[in-house]
């Protein structure tokens, strides 16, 4: 579509759907325009926006013979899904930001984008401004990946930086993130990592070519840290970071986690504070890189949709190539790791099951372990261990 | 030429190269082979590398009917830049890392790859293992582009480092350097800034679409930098980074310049270490992007090597989009900056001509003052700095 001017059906008009307009106004010559916007309450936009046609029936977008381009920046995960399958039925590109649409819909979406032969992009549903898909299909798409992990949620990271830079208790920090915006209207999506699982998921399809449900992915936040947790911490000279982790072992297959980590000083993680994500991507030959950008934020993340329109503009679409690969490692999550669990009374270490503890702490209260867990067991008994507020990190030995 | 077999014509056989013939072994179903490989020297080789066919003959490579990409991997400069005319003109895509030959060359070369509508490409030329050409031109591509800056060079970092971090003095550093095999036969090319300016040209092209000849910009590296300089640094809770720099003002001129800086801890820089580089771009939206990786070394390189013949498979070119831009930023030299200078006598002050000075010291050999200084005045006396040994590093308040 390189010659036409690209004339935009946006859905949604929240944070990111009108940072999208605002970076429009401000950016010249980009030949790209927003011809209508589909909300579900139109209110007083008409009035704030003149310029804008603002309408509340979808099919009055998908049949405007203007549109050639949806965008769509909606909360609803399921009404985004019709959204992007209609638009992919009828041919029409699409633009999506949204993560947990594609975490549970992306296998049959890839199938439609080949049937229709129609692109769907969405750079910004996994840390925003970060063009982190982009550069796993195009620039490492021949390396032999080995990790990709990082710090995918931008609020969860504010929490802890807060607590572990400027010394916050959690309260406060959750307090302070409220009051920035920074927090969903349900604070567990980030605090008790879903967000960053979605974001995971995807980003595990690109980097490995696997596709592995959300459901399947050992889970958990930072919802049950306390003071016992942050002092451990920082006694061993380290910081609590919520990192979603997938890494090929030795033996070719696909480990995934999102879990708190104790992260020391010399990972470049350590340093990546406050809403920013970061992202360690790991491959046989280039080393380490490491990604660094705003995860979150109406501007930032309409600047990576914005990309996603100039991208479709050259035509470009994703090539899935690395699932294409013959030799795909497969999903597991029997591997042990070292962590440190705080728990309450011996029978929760029990249903754990450790399979070796190292160091064990007792005083009042706080008790804690450190010892090697299997990720297998802790996904199986994830709801008991979120009722009796056990916090657990992984903790690597360097 | 997606349909192809790549057959590559490989000039030079160094780190690189070597690394990118290990590379092809490694990864599975690259359907990319090297078809001949052209050296000054034959030497061994044959004996070292059986399945490869080597030659001293350029015109042997280009005739060879099967080849069908150049990677052009020597040292040479001129000959490099007769190696990718030769390709261009014949119609052969060509991969390169050659910055010295790209940041002199390149106005001509875009002209010449238009004309005969074959692809140049050279993310390996700046920054290594980093994808900071592709994201420039790809990504970034709508933003308003504020700045892009950070430590270009691997081996001065790596100095750096090991002076900053592990308390080592500096000859001691780049004795380490240069037995890891960090410094380039002439070390002046990594610690004078040299290295840095050819790619912060190249990365300039990409982000603010304008060409600026490498004489033109101020370049002065760590050469000079001795212990009263660190201790500076250190007191004030800096690091001394080799800084490449290229910033577009808020009147719309472009300021360039490759000189030490003292970097303060809040700065994503602070943290990039070692032979790492790190880039950080900034643009309007999206803010703050900060891209590391290793800049240097044969596997890294070798892995952009091979991102860039990927790209030519799946028919990827750059396209300069930002160089077709109305709007295009003036080049300057005319702006002052806080800069600390450590100097000799008093006559070396007035040669420098301050707009004003904020702080002096003087302790028995050692001078220095903090003030503003013009950039375009360091420019005209770069030889005289030199010469007297001069220490300049720039201070920004932040």
């Amino acid at each position: 579509m390189n010659k036409h001017k690209i004339k935009i059906g946006l859905f949604g008009f929240g944070n990111v759907g009108r940072g999208l307009h605002e970076l429009l106004q401000n950016v010249p010559e980009t030949n790209v325009e927003i011809a209508a916007v589909c909300v579900r309450n139109i209110g007083t936009r008409p009035a704030d926006y003149p310029e804008l046609k603002f309408t509340t029936s979808a099919k009055e977008v998908f049949d405007d013979p203007e549109v050639n381009l949806i965008v769509e920046l909606i909360d609803d995960a399921e009404a985004a899904y019709d959204i992007v399958v209609t638009a992919l039925r009828r041919q029409l590109p699409v633009v999506t930001g949204n993560k947990k649409m594609l975490a549970r819909h992306l296998p049959e979406l890839i199938l439609l984008q080949k049937e229709m032969n129609t692109a769907l992009l969405y750079d910004a549903s996994a840390c925003g401004s970060i063009p982190v898909i982009r550069n796993l299909e195009e620039y490492y798409d021949n390396e032999l990946q080995i990790s990709v992990k990082g710090i995918l949620n931008g609020s969860s990271n504010f929490i802890l930086s807060k607590i572990f830079n400027d010394g916050m208790d959690h309260q406060e920090a959750l307090r302070l993130a409220r009051e920035k915006g920074f927090l969903e209207s349900d604070p567990t999506l980030d605090l008790d990592g879903w967000d960053s699982l979605f974001k995971l998921v995807i980003l595990t399809l690109h980097a490995f070519g696997v596709y592995v449900e959300p459901e399947k992915i050992f889970t958990y936040g930072i919802t049950y840290m306390t003071d016992a947790d942050i002092r451990f911490a920082l006694e061993k000279g380290r910081r609590v970071k919520l990192i979603g982790h997938a890494e090929k072992t030795r033996d070719g297959r696909l480990v995934l986690a999102v879990i708190p980590q104790l992260i020391s000083k010399n990972k470049f993680i350590y340093s990546c504070e406050d809403e920013f994500n970061g992202v360690v991507i790991k491959g046989l030959f280039y080393g380490k890189q490491f990604l660094v950008g705003r995860g979150a934020g109406g501007h930032p993340t309409s600047s990576a949709v914005l990309s996603d329109i100039s991208a479709i503009r050259y035509d470009y679409f994703y090539r899935y190539k690395r699932m294409k690969s013959g030799d795909l490692p497969h999903f597991t999550n029997d591997i042990s790791f070292r962590a440190y669990v705080r728990y309450h009374d011996d029978s929760e270490l029990d249903m754990i099951g450790f399979e070796d503890i190292s160091e064990r702490y007792i005083s009042g209260d706080t008790r804690y372990v450190v010892g090697r867990v299997n990720l297998r067991r802790l996904h199986e008994i994830r709801s008991y261990l979120a009722e009796r507020k056990i916090f657990i990190a992984a903790y690597p030995e360097d």
